[in-house]
């Protein structure tokens, strides 16, 4: 089985965007705006139509069983609006992953966007994280480092401010993939340069931290193949010597999983090469990123599994672990939502 | 010859210190505090000193013959105090890097600190690099991309802010190292995950310009391997494509270089596969981010040169390439500052 842990939702229904929409002009006209929920009226026909010619379609033809599906990254915008919009926003967006897995049970995995929101503590991303996990049957949830949108104005990883929402992911048994949401700072490009330096960010965030002492259980996924980290893992080891850190695999790899989102052979001829087996997971963020065709192979760019499959050290005990085996240790969840 | 461009002199001696924290004390106390240039009272023996048991050591034994040097970077420190403290501050650093290129003129090549400074323009920076370049034979710069520590507020680096100090490097004939100072945001690990993510994000800046049809002759610097660049060519290349831009050999490959500060062989291996053998430029960043011995090789993680000498693919003129070729080709002035 093929297990393909980073997809988001790209492809919503208008009616979802427009809703977004109109939230953001009520809190542009009045910032303590209090959303409610609505009916969008999105049809179950509409929700089969967004995703039979785009992941499902995909899913055929690259040969792959399973998406952990998420709502789109770069929609979340935790840097827009108030408490309140966030919060009802997350539950629309849940809810449309929550029916896309009851459409396509044998096809989609559900797992969570947080109504994270500035100046609030993670109450409320620990309250939907309940609801998602204990009725909607979700997995995981996609945690954001920076939800200033470029700033990295929140307080480390490691700091405390996060620590209830630890418990709560390690009552639940759930990871979360670390991911942020669209850049709204001029000096970043949102999926060129804003998500790597978070994923990089973030990594050195917990090789600084003692979180995984205070947390054995928690897990967390980086995604876009950990950023920088792989590439220089030499300095990242040579770091934690310096910072009297233990050395990064006990430090760290029981707790951080790195995704194949990492779009040519030699990028994933390195993952594979630089990190242990059991510590990647099969991604390919598709319909995400980039959603071009690589000239030079004649595939699409996030056609990941071709890497995998073409990349000449892996046995196939290996490739097994990166297409299943490390995604049911990483999500203990997984087993039941795929009925074994 | 084996040219290292990228050194800096993180052995200063301790009055130069002590200046500086008298300069930020004065700065907390008045912040329209104007700078005085004083004379630091250090000796040829205290420069002599500061480097033979470090960078000059290093030199011998790992056998490269010059290093292209600079104040230390995380020293710059371009988010601290007033334009006049940052101008005074970057006199006197400079002027120290070139008493030591006077003391070991077989060693070092000045490259200059700039007296960028929140709030202004460039005025005071293209000044001290005519200073450096005209006066003191330096050969280059290091330009700040992200002057306030780690909020990332500067226009990227294709807006019209930088044209003026583009305009002068080209009429100076001098090429730019994109590096950032220390972080002074808890988000960031300076060397660990800030230097990474700016140098990503400066790639990514200069993909979505204009700047090299405007400034053919501009060229820059991304130092540690081009952060996250080599190892995600594949999404840039795919998001070049998606954001309608020319292929990036085209675009941007005459101008945008990358030198070697990746710690480990199968960092190296992956950037000189990757990247064009014409767009790497040797470099360890010695004394730097990284000074400990990696235990699974017995040698410096900086020790950058083993690991070009170490690659199998290279041939004999590539490395010749990595080791002086690129750096005679992107430092115009390098030729003259080695007497041929």
């Amino acid at each position: 089985m093929i297990i393909d842990c980073h997809g988001h939702y790209t492809t919503e229904p208008q009616q979802l965007k427009d809703y977004r929409e109109r939230q953001k002009l009520e809190v542009e006209k009045d910032p303590f705006h209090q959303a409610e929920e609505v009916d969008l009226k999105i049809t179950d026909d509409q929700l089969r139509e967004s995703v039979e010619g785009a992941q499902l379609k995909f899913q055929r033809e690259r040969g792959t069983d399973r998406t952990i599906f998420s709502p789109r990254a770069s929609g979340m915008g935790h840097h827009i609006g108030n408490a309140s919009t966030s919060l009802t926003w997350s539950i629309q967006s849940n809810n449309l992953i929550y029916r896309l897995t009851q459409l396509y049970p044998n096809n989609f995995i559900g797992v969570c966007q947080l109504p994270q929101s500035r100046g609030t503590d993670l109450r409320a991303s620990i309250g939907e994280l309940e609801r998602c996990v204990e009725q909607l049957g979700f997995i995981g949830c996609n945690l954001n480092p920076d939800t200033s949108g470029g700033s990295f104005d929140l307080p480390p990883l490691g700091d405390r401010y996060w620590y209830p929402f630890y418990e709560k992911m390690c009552e639940l048994r759930v990871p979360a993939m670390i991911h942020v949401s669209a850049a709204c700072n001029p000096a970043f490009h949102s999926t060129g340069s804003y998500y790597l330096s978070a994923d990089t960010t973030a990594f050195m965030q917990m090789l600084t931290s003692d979180l995984f002492s205070d947390f054995p259980d928690l897990k967390f996924i980086i995604p876009h193949g950990g950023g920088a980290v792989p590439f220089h893992w030499g300095r990242f080891r040579g770091l934690a010597d310096m910072l009297k850190r233990p050395p990064l695999d006990e430090l760290l790899l029981d707790n951080v999983f790195f995704d194949t989102c990492v779009y040519h052979q030699k990028g994933i001829d390195l993952l594979v090469d630089v990190m242990p087996i059991k510590n990647i997971l099969f991604a390919s963020e598709m319909v995400g990123a980039v959603r071009g065709i690589d000239p030079e192979t004649g595939h699409y760019f996030d056609d990941t599994k071709r890497y995998i499959v073409g990349n000449r050290k892996l046995s196939e005990a290996d490739r097994m672990q990166i297409f299943e085996g490390n995604a049911r240790r990483v999500y203990p969840r997984l087993a039941e939502a795929l009925g074994n």
